[in-house]
């Protein structure tokens, strides 16, 4: 496993395929006050590319064309928050889109454990280690454990969305997560419009 | 204002135009144990059109075309539960819907209240009552009490999504409303589905 690591966008020459795993490490879980520090892909590959976006220009044309190229299929692990980062800071409409924690959701109804811990351990048969999950991610320099972690986010993405679309087949569900997925987007739109407390969907 | 009543189905000939607003009553608001009894439409004509549905066949092909016909827009308020009881008992996916209580959340930011009474007061001007709200809506005869507040249901759907799309445009979110329409068949097909109780775009 190799982690490549760039300064302010991908390279210009870089496939990464019709699939991409994405995350995202930011200086915390609120919008506006918490900066976009790091974007971590993978093409499935078995190798990681971590970025270390550029503050506040995030001028990285490279990652913005892939985040909205509609032949590539961005997969996530609880993306609503990624998405509206990228809507928040990149500017752009990340769209299309999967995420592996809905997916778990539509699935495996045998268990409410969707982290992604849970999630890659079960699917995946890999322990995921967690701990610099709360570290510095605006720092100059990231720290080796740093690289690993951010990288071990998006490694094992593939194989979770391989076998969690075969239990939604299974189950019949594959149309219903389509559908969620095609609207994860607009959710995280409604989250930086300030509904983000707010089930649009609720009676009440 | 004329309520027409109809056995089992709309009339063979009825044009109701390209915005139909639509109610439905039930025997209450538990999907599976509560079937579907009456569907109210209005074209905004200031008439509405009260169907007594024939259970447990629900043969009502006329509806059913309303229902899924892709150039008709129908007009909700809480669309959610329609929508999901008519996939129960019609087998229809309905298509495509507006739903005056979400863009009333987009739209009417100074307030918490979202029903109808309240929308339907403040952005038509007209008081409705809400007292044959809780009735028997299975029984073989309905009351003229029911037939009239079963039609001040949709009666004032019309004037009150032309005042909330103002608002919506006004503030900037027309496309996010549409974006939450569209999405909320696939919400009442979850909630049949099992997910009723779920937020499945929530973190846990
Ligand atoms: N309200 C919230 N609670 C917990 N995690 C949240 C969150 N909003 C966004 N996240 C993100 O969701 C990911 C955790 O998902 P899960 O709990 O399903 O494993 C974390 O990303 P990282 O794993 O990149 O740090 C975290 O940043
Ligand atoms: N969980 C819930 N709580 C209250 N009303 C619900 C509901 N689920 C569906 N409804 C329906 O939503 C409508 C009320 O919406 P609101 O409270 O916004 O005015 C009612 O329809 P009717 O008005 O046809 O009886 C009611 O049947």
């Amino acid at each position: 496993m190799t982690v490549y690591l760039h300064e302010g966008d991908l390279p210009d020459d870089l496939d990464l395929g019709p699939d991409v795993a994405i995350d995202s490490e930011t200086m915390g879980l609120r919008f506006r006050r918490d900066p976009l520090c790091v974007v971590q892909l993978s093409s499935g590959d078995g190798n990681a590319h971590v970025v270390r976006l550029n503050r506040p220009a995030y001028d990285c044309p490279n990652l913005k064309r892939l985040l909205t190229d509609p032949a590539v299929t961005k997969i996530f692990h609880f993306g609503r928050f990624d998405i509206g980062m990228f809507l928040l800071h990149l500017g752009v409409e990340t769209r299309p889109v999967y995420c592996t924690k809905i997916a778990s959701k539509l699935a495996r109804t045998y268990t409410d454990r969707h982290g992604l811990k849970d999630v890659v351990r079960e699917t995946v048969g890999v322990d995921l280690s967690k701990a610099q999950q709360s570290s510095d991610w605006g720092a100059a320099e990231l720290t080796q454990a740093q690289l690993d972690y951010a990288a071990s986010d998006v490694l094992y993405l593939h194989a979770a969305r391989a076998k969690l679309d075969m239990m939604l087949a299974r189950e019949g569900r594959t149309e219903l997560a389509a559908r969620c997925f095609d609207f994860l987007p607009d959710r995280s739109a409604l989250d930086l419009a300030g509904w983000d407390e707010i089930d649009i969907f609720a009676h009440s």
